[in-house]
């Protein structure tokens, strides 16, 4: 069996969710195998990717409300705090969203529902280059 | 390498967890590879394939009135309400439990512990038509 | 293609994150194939596998706690009680966390960041014999 891996590396602007979907297709477009299963995994433990809806903008505003609200930024809550307060808190909403991911890829293209896109969900505040390994 | 997907429709009658080990069973039993990786990808981003317990059925129970309690029906919450008042609280228990999920098939059957069932969670109150894509 | 199969039992001996990277690599590095996909599924639905970051020991700590306020023991809220109070929020974590994790081989070693590590959560405050199914 073939087996294709590369990394793809972005940078993040600012924390929340940002779509990735065109930069994975440009690789997964690339390939000649036309069924096969896609893997992408976050080399970091403070960002996912993540399905989720691509229409409605507001979804993505309530999500990253939503992740503060469940792990905030409380330094009281937490002994960690080597790399500031949004650390431990990205840490836990990390471990909540998984860093990695596998989607069938079928005749050629990303088996996805027609609402849905690739996010790479940045959960520190600072801008953070962000290496994904896809397989 | 044979790659083998197909796409199976199930109709949720109501929110919460609906079992779809038999389902799939039918479908992965069909095959003859007989050690390969099921991938099960639900084309939505309000309802999540799930390994559970199968067992006791108040566990399905109590976890659906945990996903109510941690992502409840708030509108005051949530600017997103295009599709009702559960919409976004289904797109955040989509987040937290993901559409995807990859399970071994070894001798011809689910690598499953004696305990886990595979089920479908649906997260919108009213019945829907739901398509998993499984490869 | 070559399908590789084995089983990992693990004794956990307390509540909370227990490194196994070192047990997955003996078996991944005594495979001849140099790139494919590592699956790893817990044969029960409360403990998980999670890639998290396996520096500082207080973001381990940090998660666990995390873990307890989020889904308390507190047997007011869960029906489901055969096996103690413990039980159900080991399933609630169990399905917030999942019990399954896909993760690309590359040149014969774990794609992981320098970072990360897996691990094993056991939810449950005995110690436990937990089957891991890596593929």
């Amino acid at each position: 069996m073939r087996q294709m891996t590369t990394l793809l590396s972005t940078r993040t602007e600012r924390q929340g969710l940002l779509e990735i979907t065109d930069q994975i297709k440009v690789w997964t477009d690339g390939q000649a195998v036309k069924v096969w299963l896609l893997t992408i995994l976050c080399r970091h433990t403070s960002a996912s990717p993540l399905i989720q809806e691509n229409a409605a903008a507001a979804v993505r505003g309530d999500l990253e409300e939503y992740f503060a609200r469940i792990a905030p930024e409380d330094p009281s809550r937490y002994e960690h705090d080597d790399e500031g307060p949004d650390d431990m808190p990205a840490h836990i909403r990390t471990a909540l969203t998984q860093v990695r991911l596998s989607l069938p890829v079928i005749e050629g293209g990303l088996a996805l529902g027609t609402w849905q896109g690739i996010y790479l969900v940045e959960h520190r505040r600072r801008p953070h280059s962000r290496t994904l390994v896809l397989h």
